[in-house]
């Protein structure tokens, strides 16, 4: 709390000043922070623009931190390919082309493996427990540390939920149904892909439906109903698969030029902390509401049949990613000290909710 | 989004008519809004001061939005007892003793019984399918219009997530085992619990080790690990339940008097709104974080060794919860619109969840 209590220590003291002065607030500040000072930002997000949830999630930022400032700080939301293509968003934000990103921290894998904890793990914990670790379990400050480098300041934008394990043009029914496949699927699932002889793809989602269409692709994961609908995958593909055993629960980042952030007055840095933290829980929630209005249009509508993947695949898969998972121990020191943490809270998760959220669901089916 | 449209329309002529008078905020502002009025509001809470995450809520909220206000809003959180009793919270923001309250709706279930949908109904919808239901399935429209004749408007500050069972003085092996059982607990689980000739208690959670010491109370459940521990209810109770069948997900509520707070200037309002959707991301994510190494706490330095309810009871206990979900249909007009959106939107989740959160937790335990 002594952060909170500095900032509010440093308000005090412009506050008075301000009275001192009479009122005149367009003159009155001193030092480095000048609270009447306006700002327009730019927000590069890796989806559509206005893309259900995803995109809706910048947006909703903007709204609220324009009307929280009484219009002080106006943030411009680009869509995918606007400003800059979805894959350099990391980049753009970190040079300061833009001062907000909105994207997954698995995206930039090439450049930062160690991000891929701070997105998602194939077989690993869930979107309740992921925002609970980064909240409450030490994440957020390791995730901190590993974008310092970069110029950046990462956020959690909220959790997409469980996905869906994809779309395909065949049935999988073994492992060996993965060899050769050609598929989008991002983050360590490429790694495990990899390892049972199929061709992951690093592809934006605005490209999927033509590469699915065109045979680019032989398979595609996405998100899950809400957003897998918008993009018409039904409309190209035979077969819909459950669960999305590698996207348990993806964190969706905001990220923010450093220097940028660290230069605005104090009131607007903490108004944009809890529109982040505000528009977290809204895209939580409207992934978790309005997935299971578009599984049901899928099915209704589209004739779509969700297939369980067989649960021995889904038992030698979780065995491949345990293996995958280790080695990002191995990375680096900061890539053994994330995965440690990850591991003693993903621990302290298993056996908690074996008594809590799973003892219910089980409770409630008997 | 036809609301953000006006208040930013609103806010815009603010700032204009500041700028033509040349920065003097004191005396610039037309019309209702005040921008540079300040605020000092009470907050009665039903929850000793700084209780672990139920009274740290209240607390965060004041910070965040004194940071973002510029000092221009103040909040001062009152524990149980301080300025109200912790059951008065409902009546004292509704007459405006205090600005806002904190507490759970199923506590004036005397007043407003159909308020206990939106706290959490026995074997109904847990924490995350709560938080959906309200924010995008319908829920808070109707939780607004049911506290309109109360002159308050409630904001979701987040999830307990499931709870546990409670601290018995007994083993329970069958319903029997609850005739004659004075135990605390709150809601509808109260009358089912009067079905199996059991004795409900209405208590604040302060008084419980007090109670369940003396013999007031042979039970009692509270939230979870966390709140339990911090309660030392392990120090005088034998035996530890799970899974928390009665609140498998209870919704905290804020209550603001809707005078005050539609009187704010609409910045304010926005600030207000903001930093409790943040408060309810973190205090649902501090419950789970906190939970978990809670619970190691209470099994390794108290010995306490949690047991699961029987199997067969609590498929008797849903049966009777689904009856009493279904009577509180026919209390009134509202009770009836309130109870089909509760059964629609639990019965998407029914169906997303089995291919979703479920189908993957099964996943990852083969």
């Amino acid at each position: 709390m002594g952060n909170y209590l500095f900032k509010l220590a440093a308000l005090t003291t412009t506050a008075l000043l301000l009275q001192a002065c009479g009122g005149d607030a367009q003159t009155a500040a001193g030092g480095a922070a000048e609270p009447q000072q306006t700002y327009e930002w730019k927000l590069v997000t890796t989806w559509p623009k206005n893309f259900p949830a995803l995109g809706r999630a910048p947006e909703l930022l903007a709204e609220k931190v324009e009307a929280m400032s009484n219009g002080r700080m106006k943030i411009r939301v680009y869509g995918d390919g606007e400003l800059v293509p979805a894959l350099e968003v990391f980049d753009a934000v970190s040079a300061g082309t833009a001062e907000i990103g909105h994207g997954a921290a698995y995206y930039w894998k090439g450049k930062v493996p160690e991000a891929q904890f701070f997105s998602v793990l194939p077989f690993g914990m869930n979107g309740q427990e992921m925002q609970a670790w980064i909240q409450y379990g030490g994440g957020m400050e390791l995730w901190e540390e590993l974008y310092v480098p970069f110029n950046l300041i990462p956020m959690s934008s909220g959790s997409t939920g469980v996905q869906m394990g994809g779309w395909f043009n065949k049935e999988i029914n073994s492992k060996e149904d993965f060899r050769g496949l050609k598929m989008r699927i991002p983050g360590l699932a490429q790694d495990i892909l990899s390892r049972l002889g199929g061709v992951p793809v690093n592809m934006p989602g605005s490209e999927l439906f033509t590469a699915l269409q065109t045979g680019v692709l032989d398979a595609t994961e996405w998100v899950g109903p809400y957003n897998d609908l918008a993009f018409g995958l039904y409309e190209i593909a035979d077969y819909y698969y459950y669960p999305g055993w590698h996207e348990p629960g993806a964190i969706i980042e905001f990220t923010f030029n450093k220097q940028k952030f660290e230069a605005l007055p104090a009131d607007l840095q903490e108004i944009l902390r809890t529109a982040v933290e505000a528009v977290a829980l809204g895209m939580t929630n409207e992934f978790l509401a309005r997935n299971a209005l578009s599984l049901q249009e899928l099915e209704e509508n589209h004739g779509v049949v969700p297939r369980q993947f067989p649960e021995d695949l889904l038992h030698e898969l979780n065995t491949i990613a345990q293996e995958e998972i280790d080695k990002l121990a191995d990375l680096s020191p900061m890539g053994a000290r994330i995965h440690q943490s990850y591991r003693e809270f993903e621990a302290s998760m298993s056996e908690y909710q074996d008594v809590s959220e799973e003892a219910y669901t089980r409770a409630r089916k008997l």
